[in-house]
């Protein structure tokens, strides 16, 4: 079939083959005068499968051709170029977005002429920045219009996973005992020695049993002394701290203690037990229980509301979160606390 | 048994209970005048065990005491403490070391009076720093005394995951044709369009195929361009780019450019075969020949010789090389690049 660039669209003028173009995959839009228009994105595939030339003065234009001239009107070209491709050899049904989405994708067996599409589909390089805000308000668009969110993230190599976003109201079932107990401040954490130990542990529990000890980590200290559940006093001197005292060398230790102690104790409040996620490279890994009875389900990593940061970062906490069969949980830290669930699919 | 704090040691006076646990379990040292002395690290693991009794002015000191006391004498007790009690359990002869390295470790079967220890041992806490040139510098000595250099890692929830370090020679078969391609820089990739990208591809293994194109990250373009196989234009442009032009824009999107391109240099003049290791979280993944045929054996993460980190980045990093089946070694970029692999172990 032939086709004739003309600004950034390319026009096939021959009714016959366009409508065959339409009704066959659903590209591009039928002209009122006959013909059909289609995108760059959408010759650009048609060209590599040699079912569409594309012709400018006269002239064919082949995929190199057509590709370095899409480059410069279509924003993030190779990242839309690689994610409808992609869909395209799956065999789904994709139109081009001039919204808040990149692509409408259909449910398989239907059609843009009898239904609505199942997927907005947003494409995206890793390369890009990713911001908590702007992802949960397309996640509630997403919800609004009823359709479920994907994103097609395309790696340095130009492999894509594919996502799906949605909002997630974690809860658990752990329930705890108001206790008291005496732990000791050596180097940056907190032991709990003698019998205390096993009563700290077993009603809510705190720490990690270290041989005969408790060991807490700065935010379960800080969460149990404001309750009035722990006294600490200094291993080496002996003396007691306050809780005053303990908080400030606590955000030294941590600077970003006090977002981590928010989400701590939105998570505790959820009946959540939450253990430090370092291991994954998280800040918590979150029980719905007793930690000896459950393997934790969530990792959760918290990040400010107006957090930053490039999406090769958040693809790997999502890889690394599957490789160990965690859900993985991003909490943005704003006025409320808002989670959003970033699930690997394959589509 | 009974013994008496006396100072940083326990002495146990009575000769029959002393030699009972020296030849037992090669506990302490015995006195030139009878009886056994003992490091307060071994004092506090037997107190646990309950085979020791420690007092200190006719009263007894139980374990909580006897720790608070060890946690001022003694650097990092909770490290050297945990992992001295874990070798203990799974039943090896452990003695205190008073120089380079804390432990030392007899292969099962062997003891003090009749062979070479076969392990130096360090117990470390994953908030220390680790520095690679130290380690290097440990991991030689090791080599000179003929002793193996385990390293027992105490993340912050007490758990132990212990680590062999050993120098490393990568060299692999790839071998490859000189070439002479075009690429259009995009973004901040250089795609290779057409004819040239198979040949390029075949006579190195060079970029990523993406459907018809190949693409060169940023380092293997400066590789190329410096080798004269390459020729870069701008795609939108179209203007030829001179190879400082490109180094200084390749040194604006990664800063530690040279320094990957370093090792890079050196892991192809192995005949290795280099791609990126961004989703492994580390700088390279590296194959010994054919990308296409063999899996990447290796993941190498490229540090300045005076670089320092936390222990707990490199045991993430570590955990996710073996997650995905590696080997990963770190390589110290100073005068000369050395390598250095850490394997997992289960002593």
């Amino acid at each position: 079939m032939a086709g004739e660039l003309v600004g950034d669209s390319v026009i096939v003028p021959d009714m016959t083959e366009g409508s065959q173009l339409y009704n066959k995959g659903y590209y591009g839009y039928p002209r009122p005068g006959g013909g059909l228009e289609l995108e760059l994105l959408e010759a650009l595939y048609l060209v590599e499968c040699a079912k569409l030339q594309v012709c400018l003065d006269g002239k064919t234009l082949d995929h190199a051709a057509l590709y370095r001239r899409a480059a410069r009107s279509v924003n993030g070209l190779q990242a839309r170029y690689l994610v409808y491709r992609d869909l395209k050899q799956r065999g789904y049904i994709v139109k081009l977005d001039q919204g808040d989405f990149h692509f409408r994708v259909y449910q398989r067996g239907s059609a843009p002429h009898n239904s609505q599409a199942k997927h907005w589909v947003l494409a995206i390089s890793e390369r890009e920045v990713f911001n908590i805000a702007s992802l949960l308000e397309k996640s509630e668009t997403s919800q609004r219009t009823r359709k479920d969110l994907l994103l097609g993230v395309v790696d340095e190599e130009g492999d894509i996973t594919y996502y799906t976003v949605e909002g997630a109201e974690p809860h658990g079932l752990a329930s705890e005992v108001p206790t008291k107990a005496e732990g000791a401040l050596i180097d940056s954490s907190v032991l709990v020695l003698g019998e205390d130990a096993d009563r700290l542990y077993e009603n809510g529990y705190y720490g990690k049993r270290i041989g005969p000890m408790l060991q807490l980590s700065l935010l379960e200290t800080a969460y149990l002394m404001e309750r009035g559940a722990l006294e600490v006093r200094s291993l080496r001197s002996g003396q007691r701290m306050g809780e005053k005292g303990f908080l400030s060398s606590a955000r030294r230790a941590q600077p970003d203690f006090d977002m981590r102690m928010r989400a701590y104790k939105d998570l505790r409040s959820r009946g959540m037990v939450v253990k430090t996620g370092f291991k994954y490279g998280t800040h918590f890994r979150v029980y719905e229980g007793d930690p000896a009875k459950h393997h934790s389900r969530y990792l959760v990593h918290v990040v400010p509301d107006d957090y930053s940061t490039v999406w090769a970062e958040i693809s790997r906490a999502v890889r690394l979160a599957h490789g160990v069969k965690k859900e993985i949980l991003f909490a943005s830290s704003g006025q409320e606390l808002s989670y959003i669930k970033l699930t690997r699919v394959r589509p």
